[in-house]
Formats: C-alpha cells, structure tokens, sequence
C-alpha cells in the first residue's frame, strides 16, 4: 500500500489515583515521556491525535502545557477503544503521506466506582438498561455464564485470570498494582455478579500513555530505527449487526471481526503471535478473548489458561503488564498503554518479565457501545 | 502524494430547533440523504466519522439507526471545527489507501442560550474567566473592537455583515431563518457585547450534514464523477503559542495558519476562490476573516464588505447558505454543512443562490479552544 509505519518513542505514566490530575496535565506527561524516549521534542511533531472519553479540546489543552507549535490537533472517542483509535488515527495520517512525525496520547481522570464514563449519554446497552443488567460486571457476568453453559468454563478458572495478571504486575512497575493476589483471595472477595467478584474487575485508575509515529523513511533519516517497531496491521470495527445477543455481538464477534482485518493486513496468523495485550476489562473476558483472537480453539480457552500457555514462560504470554485487571484501566490512556507494553518487549526492554525472543506482538480493546482495536506489531 | 479524493454525495437537514431529536437520530437522516445524493446504501460505506461535541459513541449510535455493517468508526471532537475534522479525517483514511468511500457525518442538539457546549471541561480561555469575559459574544466583541482601533471598521460595517447573510439565507431552504432583516433591526436588537447585537450572533439550533467521500478511482468505476468535487486542499491548526493576545492566537492566526496549509496544497491563492463560507460565528468575525483568509487586504475588510464584493454577484460571495448568522450553528454539524453548501455550488444545483461559474470553493471552521479547518473544493 503505502509508506511503513514506525512506533520510534512510547511511555506511560505509572497508572494511579491523583487527586489533583486534569487530563491534559496526565497527557502532558506521557506526552514528554514518550518524545524524551526518542530524543525528539514536541517541536519535531506534525500533528497530535488525543484519546480521552470525558473532557473537549484534551489534546489542545496538553500542548498548552507542552509547546503550542499550531499543528493539527485532532480529539477523538472510541469509549475503551479510545486510546487505540488516537494511535491508529496517526498511523493512518502518516501512511496517507501527510505527516512523517505524529503523537498519539491518551489520558483518563477516572473517578472511582463503576466503569461507566462521565457524560457516556445513555447506556451502552439500552434494552437491558431497564432490566438493571446494564452494569459492566453484570454483563460480562453473563459473558462468562455463557462461555460456562457452552464449554464448562468454572469460576476457578475464571479467577485464575486474575490471579496470572496479579503475578504479572508485580513484575511491572507502572502497573497499580504490584502484589501477588492469590486464588483464595480473587474467589473470596466481595460478589460483584456470578463469576465475577471484586479482584476480577478492572481497576478505575487515572493515567496516560503516549506513542511516536514516525514514518520508516524519517526513521531511517533520524537514526531511530534501532528501537523501532512496525505497525503491522490495524483492525477497527464495529457491531455488525444489532438484532442478536448484545454482549455477542458486542465483544467477542466485534473482536473477531478486528482482529481478522488485523491479521490479514499483518499477514500472519494467531500461531506467530509472540505475546497479547488484550482487553481484561473482567476475568472472564480474558479466556473469551484468547478464542475471539484465535490464540486457541473454540471453548479451549479455560483449559489454554490452566495449561499455563499465557502466563510468563508459556507459549503467548498475556497481559505481561498485569492488565486492566492489575496495571489498571484508564479508559483514554488503556490502547496506547497496551502499545507501550508490547513495544517494550519487542525491544528486549521489559525486564523481569521480558517475554524472551519476542518478535510479534498483539494489542487488542473493546469498548462498549461498539468499537474494538487490534493491532500487530512487529520487531523492526 | 496519494490518492485523489472526491466528494460524490452530500446533504444536510433544514436547521431548526427539535425538541425531541437526539445527536444520532439526526446524524442518521443527514447520513442517509447524503447516501441517497448519491444512489449508495450504508452497505457501501467501509469507514464512518462521526463529529458530534456533546454526546459519546454517536457514530456508532447513528449506525444503530441506519444499518450496522461492522465498518470502523471514529468519533471526533474539535470545538466548532469538529464537523470539519470529521470531513478531514475520512479524507486522510482514503488517501491512506485504506478505503475507497468513506461517510463522514455531523450532528449536533443544541440548547437556547450561549454557544458553550455542554461539557466543555472549564472556559475556553481559562485565563479571562475569571474577568467575566469569556463568553463568545465578548470574545467576538474584543477581536471587533481591535480591528476597529486598527482601521475605523465601523459599527455599521459589522451589522452589515449580519444583513448580507441573512438576505443569502432568504434564498437557502435549508437555513434556520428565511427572511431579509434590515440594517435598523439588526443594530437596534439587544446590545450583547458592543459592537456585537443580539442579531449579530451566530443561531443555536440543532441540525446535521454528511458527507460521502470517495477515491477518485472508484468514483470513475461507480460512474460517479459527473457531480463530483475534488478536495483539492484541507488545512488543520491548533494555536501556535500561548503567551499573547488570545483572540489573535485563537482566532485570527491559527485561521492564516490553517489557509496557508490549505492554499499551499491545492497550489491555489485567494484570487483562485470563487466562492467562500466561512465561520461567522459573529459578525465581527467574517470581517477579519475576510483579511485573514487573503481575500481583501489588510484592514480593508469592512470597505470590501461595503463593495458588495461578498454579497451574491460579487466578487467573491461569502456565506451563500446564510452563514451561522442565519442558517444556524450546530457545532459539530456546522463543519460538514459548509462543505454542502460549497459542493451544491460547483455542481451548479444552488438553485436561486447559485454563484454563477463557480469551480473553487472553500470552507473554513475554527473553533476556540483551539482548532481551525480550511477545505478548498474544486468542480471535477
């Protein structure tokens, strides 16, 4: 098609809770963060794409802090996919030739309680709105329930998500959480909606992650191919069709349909891919996903968790960062985050809980209401 | 550089005030007329973004409406240029190679009362709020009141503005208002911030528009280039510093900035454009414009008004449709109905207000905040 796309400089914040943090203040520093990692400063960016769910003019407002140099600034929303679709924003304005240098940053100030965002206009699901089962755990609940019903997915193995992406975070220093969390610990918390109880949801955290794109001829020209990360492949999409089981056709066909137009731009196969970050917004999304992105067959996912394939050492280890579950889950920053986690590994960077050898990596967000984001990245 | 991109289908809605419209029930039927415009079906759209200020998820919501294919889906903000980035972006997606067509869609429910939108996470210009004068007609006020200091531009001038427009919109079916509105009743309305009266202030009202973009190539295969317009150049700023006269930065340089891009890559100069709408979001400001845009020279605004230069047979007519002034102002809509309005001109089907021969036209949006988008279309 057109020119290759390189991720040259990514960071994040440390996800947390600051009282005082203002999403552009958040943005403002993985923004830098992310330029200081390619030795670049904001004046060498041609163009800014901003994730955030809640406030306007986000991206505008952290290059008021950072350097106002008039480049063209786009804010844009996805609800979870948010961040992923800043990212691909800026790909896609670099592969149509208009830009070599272009940041992609995505912030969130979440509040704490439920994961529904300020000013989200509505319930994501309006027919079950009524019902009270519009709650994110009710309905990955029953997201779970069904997986349960079709292939004898237990609660146990459900949990034990939680506790592998708890193990994982307390290798990763940006992550929330960095403590183990043992399985008596997940299956005894606090009853949110059967199977999920307190430990297999998402932490609401506030945080921000930012990445450079940089076009390969500009990388090359800059002497910044040494860290460098291909942009393989990116899938966006959303619901296919509106007459079916919501939570269906809301999360696992959606991701299936992402990540098929993934790999088939990436041109390869779930069997290539060396490690995944994908969207454990509950512990019972996990083992749906490893089918929906192919990493394992259809109603095998609980037994490819208990198999230890996805832990650190096994064959695709996922959510090495800890995951939405443990790293934490700020709507805006979560895409971007994800592409930092598997950037870092790809460079060999990642520390105690480098993924050895990695050459191909996956992110992969979905947000209710419906957009999902996958991405393939390749070691350059 | 790429792929050349051609507008093959465009409609909005009459702009209006309804009470029981929501954000995506209107996006949903200028999405579906602007299809029609063109003899397509949702199903053939491959991307969609959505610009909309107030609401989450509405390009998603929007397909709810009209047919969920699972097509990638971008929502935008961007203040008042929102509409504008929406356009822009599904521009960037075909040029990028990535689509051949692509639906871009604007909407907006507005309340009566001030042009702040709901949600706009502090004042625009958090510096003077705290002054009292950070409402849009003072703001609007003070870029008038500098360009009268500067150069004598008069009272009178700037509500001439207001009566051009309004006269333009006797002639557009799809303006808020339809009525001629003397010079004596515009200056003798409600005094909002001097020199700016109440009928010198852009209409709330709620509305939509869309557009279908498509690449050259498969315009020709379709056989749909007989009505198409060439985006021949598209222009995005943000404010290139901080520290100084913030209506200069928001509003007068980020706009010059914007042009420049814009005439640079469509390798054309003002004396090129055969017609113009452009962000009158209060009188004063089509005044500036005029200079800012290239137009007229500087400081001659007021007297290039005078010469009836941007009134229907002149020169250079400006807001054909009726402008903010008269048509309306639906933020995120706003952006998407200038490019209708020049588009029904170059295909010659504007009817009573057609500017005659025209073949390059251009829009122009900026919001505070800040953003500034310039398109130049050209007759294929």
């Amino acid at each position: 098609m057109s020119e290759d796309v390189y991720v040259i400089g990514t960071d994040m914040i440390r996800f947390g809770r600051f009282e005082d943090a203002t999403p552009p203040r958040l943005a403002a520093k993985a923004a830098l963060m992310a330029l200081d990692d390619c030795g670049l400063s904001i004046r060498d960016v041609q163009a800014v794409y901003s994730g955030n769910c809640t406030e306007t003019m986000v991206g505008q407002r952290t290059l008021q802090l950072i350097g106002q140099t008039g480049v063209p600034v786009v804010n844009v929303t996805n609800a979870c996919a948010t961040g992923a679709t800043a990212f691909r924003e800026a790909w896609i304005a670099i592969k149509a030739g208009l830009y070599d240098i272009v940041l992609a940053v995505g912030s969130e100030k979440m509040g704490k309680g439920m994961l529904v965002p300020k000013n989200s206009g509505g319930t994501p699901i309006p027919s079950e709105g009524l019902a009270g089962s519009n709650t994110m755990p009710a309905v990955f609940a029953q997201m779970g329930m069904e997986h349960s019903r079709a292939y004898g997915t237990t609660f146990e193995q459900f949990a034990r998500v939680s506790v592998k992406n708890h193990h994982h975070s307390t290798l990763n220093p940006k992550a929330m959480y960095q403590k183990e969390t043992p399985l008596e610990e997940v299956m005894g918390s606090e009853m949110m909606a059967y199977p999920i109880t307190k430990l297999m949801c998402s932490v609401n955290v506030d945080g921000s992650a930012a990445a450079v794109l940089c076009s390969a001829r500009k990388a090359r020209e800059l002497g910044l191919t040494g860290r460098a990360v291909r942009v393989r492949g990116s899938g966006l999409a959303s619901d296919p069709f509106s007459e079916r089981n919501l939570v269906q056709a809301d999360v696992n066909t959606v991701t299936r349909l992402a990540a098929r137009t993934a790999y088939e731009m990436a041109s390869v196969g779930p069997q290539d891919v060396d490690l995944v970050e994908l969207h454990d917004c509950f512990a019972t999304a996990e083992i749906c996903h490893y089918e929906n992105l192919g990493l394992c067959g259809e109603g095998e996912g609980g037994r490819f968790l208990d198999s230890g394939a996805t832990t650190l050492g096994g064959k695709v280890p996922v959510n090495m960062s800890g995951g939405l579950l443990s790293k934490g889950h700020p709507l805006g920053a979560t895409g971007i985050a994800n592409i930092y986690e598997i950037v870092t590994h790809l460079r060999g960077e990642a520390g105690a809980r480098q993924v050895e050898g990695a050459r191909i990596g996956m992110t992969h967000v979905v947000g209710l209401g419906s957009a999902c984001a996958v991405h393939i990245l390749e070691k350059v």
